[in-house]
């Protein structure tokens, strides 16, 4: 099983980086750009194929390693 | 218009950071995790109407900044 695993900066929390790749993109001349948001994206193989235990251990995985959670949100997609 | 940016490692490049993140799951008991990459994602607003301008410059500053196209790749999607 593969899975999608998306951490994302809390909309309350400032994100440094992404003002600093919208300051270089409008230095470069990319004047439409607004806000950017940088997070991470993760792909994981799960040896694994019980969909239910996956998600349970999946969401283990980004509460005590994957995501910070008091500054970051996650998901996750099972394919 | 709100465009999201994916960035992956190739896969033919090592990943050392997805190494590190599935050596810390086995040792936290997750030993069904295999493979492990980890990438970038992005979200920006873009100041603008024209899907087709927006995909084209988007694409341009995928290739000028976002990604590094010798190890990386890159794709998009604009809601």
């Amino acid at each position: 099983m593969k899975a999608t695993v998306y951490v994302t900066i809390k909309q309350s929390v400032l994100d440094p980086q992404g003002n600093a790749v919208q300051g270089a993109l409008h230095s470069m001349g990319f004047e439409e750009v607004g806000k950017v948001r940088v997070g991470k994206y993760l792909e994981l193989e799960l040896d694994t194929t019980d969909r239910a235990e996956a998600e349970e251990r999946l969401k283990a995985m980004c509460e005590k390693l994957l995501a910070n959670t008091v500054i970051e949100d996650y998901r996750f997609e099972l394919n």
